[in-house]
C-alpha cells in the first residue's frame, strides 16, 4: 500500500489537471443542445479508462446518452466490484450568479469551481486514479473491477437501468461502489446507507386561448397564474405534510434507533441555517431536521414562469403557466404511484375555470442499503485509516436513481462512499470540490480495494 | 363637410402607408433598449403634424420620453380641443405566438395587424389625418385644436402628468379628445365615459441566499415559489373579493340607474367566453360580467417567474421568485393609498422563513367623466352621422392614466372617442386594428369638429 499512496502523493497535480480537462467538457445531459459534448466526454472517460490499464473498454450507444464500460478481471478468486459514476452535469442557470464560468475550471483555497466538479466528475475520477495507481505501479489490483459510467444520471437514468436489466452477466459483481454522496462533514469519513427517491411533475394551467389586456379582462376571466398559486398552495398542509390523499400509504417509519443515531450526530440547525442564509428553517412538524431530510418525504416548487417576466410593467393577463414541482420520496414510495396520486389531486385541486396538464419528468426509487456487509465494512475500515478518524453512517436527502436499480437487479450491495459536501453548491451555481477530499477520496478508494480483499 | 368626407375616402390608402410607416417604428417605452426607436418616433409624429399643416410644432424633451406638440389656434370665437395620443407601444413577447412579425404591419381581412395598431398608434393617426383634411382642403379648421402626443403611456405617463401641470396655459382647452378606448361592438358608435384606475406592484419573495439542491434541503428551508403562491392565493378570497384590509373603503357603488343601463347594453357572457376561450367566466360575486369589468376594482397576476424554467428537470431549491400583481381600481380609489396597503397586507401574509420585497411600479387614478358637456353631446353627434347608428355610453376596464390628470388639473371634460375593440389584442400577440374603423374614426374626428363649432 505504501507504494500506491505514494504514487497517488506524487500524482496529486497531474490528477488535477486532468480533472480540469474532464470538467471542461458542457455534458449538460437535459438540454439536446450539448449532445454533441456528451459524445465528447463519453470518449474522455473511454480514454481515460483505456489510459489506467483496463481491459475490454468501451463506450456503449444507447438510446439516449451513451455509456463507457472498462473492466479489471485478474484478481482470481477475490470479490468483483462494478463502480459506477456519472459523467453528466447540470444545466448551469442561472449563469449570470456564477463568481467564474462554469466550463472554465478554476481553483480558488484549494477548492476546484466548475459545474460537476462535486457531482460527479471529481468524484467517479477518484477512482479511475486509484486504480491506475495500482496499474501504473505494482501491476495489478487487489480485487476485480468493473467500471460503468453513465451520462443520464440527471435526467434519470433511463437508458442505464434498461442496460442493466438486460446485461446482468456482463456487470455481475459482489458490490457496487458509487461516490455520487457527500461527507457529513470537512474532513469526516462517512458512508450514507439511505437515499430518497424523487417524482419530477410539470404542472402546466391554462386560462383564456391568448394573453389578454388586465384592463379589459381583469375581474371576469380565471387568472392562471392565480389558480396555479392556489394549486401550489393546496399541495402541502400547515403542518408541512403534502395533501395528496394515500401520499403517505407506503412510508417506512423511522425507527428509534435510527432517530437516536440521527441525535448523536448534533446537528447544528443554527449553524445549518446560517450557511443557507436563512433566518429560520421550516418543515413537517413533529420531525427534526435531520429526519425531514434524510427519512421524511417532501415537495418542492423547482420552478415557474408565466405571464410578463421582463424589466417594467405589462398589464397583461397570462393565457397560461407552468411549474415544476417534484416530490422526494422515502421507502417504500413508488415513484410511479406518486405520480398517479399526484395527477388525481392536482385535477380535483383545479377549478372548471382553468385547464390543466400534468406531465410526469422523471422518477427514481427511494433506498436504504445494509450497513453490515464485508464491503460495507471494508469501505468504512478504508475510510477511517486513510481519514484518521471514526466513521459515521448517514443519510442523504437526494436520490441516485440507479442504486435502488443496482440493488434490485444485480443484487449486490451498494457502497456509497461520497466524497462531496452538501455545501459545495452542486445544482447551484458556484459548484466546487474540495480538492483534500478528491486526494483523500482517491487514496480511500485503493485501501478498500485491499481491505476488500482481505 | 362634403369635401372633407370626400378628400379622406379619396386618401384612404395613402393613409394606411403612412399608418404603416408610423407601425414599423418598434417604439416599446418599458425597455431602455428602445430609447433610439422611441426618439425616432417622436420625430416621425412631429413630421406628421407639420405636414397637416399645425403650427408651432415641436418635440418636447422629458426626463423620459419625448412629448410632441402642435397646435392651430385660428378659429376666433371658437372653442379648443386638445387632441391627446400615445406613440409608445407595449412590449411583444411572448414573440413566437405573433403570426406576423410585430413590426411589421401586415394587413389581412380589412385589419392591419401590428404592435400598437390600435393602442395607440392607429387611433392618434386618426385626428392627425382629420385636422390634415381641413387644413389640406378648406384651409381652417371649425375649432382650435392643440395635439400632445407622449411616449410614455403604457409607463404611466409620469414625465406627461408633471408637463401638464407645469404648463396649463399652453395646453388650456375646452374639452380634450382622446381616442385610446373601443366601441362596445363592430360598428356601433361609443363613447366611453369610465376608467378604471391602476396599481402596479411587484412582488419578490427571497429564501436561501442561492439556489439549493432540492435533495439536500428540501424539506427543511422554506421554498420562495411555494410561499408566494400562499400570498397570491391569499390576496383573493373564495367569493372574488380582494382580502387587503381597507380596499373597498373608497369604492363608490354603482348606481341603479347605471346597473340598468348595463344590463340594456344585452352582454352576452357565452359570446364573450367563446371569444377569449374559456368555458367559464369567474369574478366577484354579486356582480354581472360588465359590472365587474367596468365598475368593480380587480386584482390580477400578470407575470411570474422564479427556479428551474427551461426544458427538463432541474432539481433546485430556488433561492427566490418574483411576481407581477396589479390592480385595478375603481373611483374613488387612489392608487398610492392602494400600494400602500397592499405593501402592509404583503407584509403580514409573508411568514418570517422568507424576505419579501414589494415595490409599486405605476399607477393611474380611476375616472369618471361628465356625460352632459357640449363636447360630448357634439361627439356624439358626429359619430351618429358617420356610423348611420345611434351612440353606445360605456365604461372601460383598461386605464387612461392621463385621463384623470387632464380633467383635474385643466378642468376640461374628457370626450373618449374610442375607435378600437377589446378583441383586436391590444397588449397581446397579433394586436390589429379594424381598417374600416380607422375611416370611420377619421371621420367622425371630422364630423366632431363641425358639430362643436356649431
Amino acid at each position: 500500500m505504501k507504494i500506491i499512496s505514494e504514487y497517488i502523493d506524487k500524482n496529486k497535480n497531474n490528477y488535477i489537471n486532468e480533472l480540469k480537462d474532464f470538467l471542461k467538457i458542457p455534458s449538460i445531459s437535459t438540454d439536446p443542445e450539448y449532445n454533441k459534448d456528451i459524445s465528447r466526454c463519453a470518449e474522455f472517460v473511454k480514454n481515460k479508462l483505456k489510459d489506467a490499464g483496463l481491459n475490454n473498454v468501451k463506450v456503449i450507444k444507447t438510446k439516449g446518452h451513451p455509456l463507457v464500460y472498462g473492466e479489471w478481471l485478474k484478481a482470481k478468486g477475490k470479490p468483483t466490484v462494478l463502480i459506477y459514476g456519472h459523467y453528466d452535469v447540470q444545466p448551469v442557470d442561472p449563469i449570470e450568479l456564477w463568481d467564474t464560468p462554469p466550463f472554465e475550471p478554476t481553483i480558488k483555497n484549494n477548492k476546484i469551481f466548475a459545474r460537476g466538479a462535486t457531482d460527479d466528475k471529481g468524484q467517479a475520477f477518484m477512482h479511475i486514479k486509484s486504480v491506475e495507481a495500482y496499474l501504473k505501479t505494482v501491476g495489478s489490483i487487489p480485487v476485480n473491477v468493473k467500471f460503468i459510467i453513465e451520462g443520464e444520471e440527471e435526467i434519470g437514468s433511463s437508458n442505464l437501468e434498461k442496460f442493466i436489466n438486460k446485461n446482468k452477466t456482463l456487470l455481475k459483481c459482489d458490490s457496487v461502489l458509487i461516490s455520487d454522496t457527500a461527507l457529513y462533514d470537512v474532513g469526516t469519513p462517512t458512508l450514507t446507507y439511505g437515499l430518497r427517491g424523487l417524482c419530477y411533475m410539470e404542472v402546466e394551467v391554462i386560462g383564456p386561448k391568448k394573453d389578454l389586456h388586465s384592463g379589459s379582462f381583469g375581474g371576469v376571466v380565471a387568472n392562471p397564474i392565480n389558480e396555479l398559486s392556489e394549486i401550489i398552495f393546496k399541495l402541502v398542509d400547515k403542518n408541512g405534510r403534502i395533501t395528496i390523499p394515500s401520499f403517505y400509504d407506503d412510508v417506512k417509519k423511522i425507527t428509534y434507533k435510527e432517530k437516536n443515531n440521527f441525535k448523536k450526530l448534533k446537528f447544528s440547525d443554527k449553524k445549518f441555517a446560517e450557511e443557507i442564509g436563512v433566518s429560520h428553517l421550516s418543515g413537517e412538524k413533529g420531525f427534526s431536521t435531520l429526519e425531514r431530510i434524510w427519512a421524511r418525504p417532501t415537495m418542492d416548487c423547482n420552478g415557474i414562469i408565466g405571464g410578463f417576466t421582463g424589466d417594467g410593467a405589462k398589464t397583461v393577463l397570462p393565457s397560461k403557466v407552468k411549474a415544476k414541482i417534484s416530490m422526494r420520496l422515502v421507502p417504500n414510495q413508488d415513484p410511479l404511484k406518486i405520480a398517479k396520486l399526484f395527477k388525481k389531486h392536482i385535477k380535483t385541486l383545479t377549478p372548471n375555470t382553468v385547464k390543466v396538464n400534468v406531465k410526469h419528468l422523471h422518477g427514481a426509487y427511494p433506498v436504504v442499503t445494509p450497513i453490515d456487509d464485508k464491503s460495507t465494512i471494508a469501505a468504512s475500515k478504508a475510510m477511517e485509516k486513510v481519514f484518521g478518524k471514526k466513521i459515521v453512517f448517514m443519510r442523504e436527502g437526494g436520490s441516485v436513481p440507479i442504486v435502488p436499480v443496482f440493488a434490485k437487479q444485480l443484487k449486490a450491495p451498494v457502497v456509497l462512499m461520497g466524497l462531496g459536501l452538501n455545501t459545495e453548491n452542486l445544482h447551484s451555481p458556484n459548484e466546487h470540490f474540495n480538492l483534500n477530499h478528491f486526494q483523500l477520496g482517491i487514496k480511500s478508494s485503493a485501501y478498500f480495494f485491499e481491505e476488500y480483499a482481505k
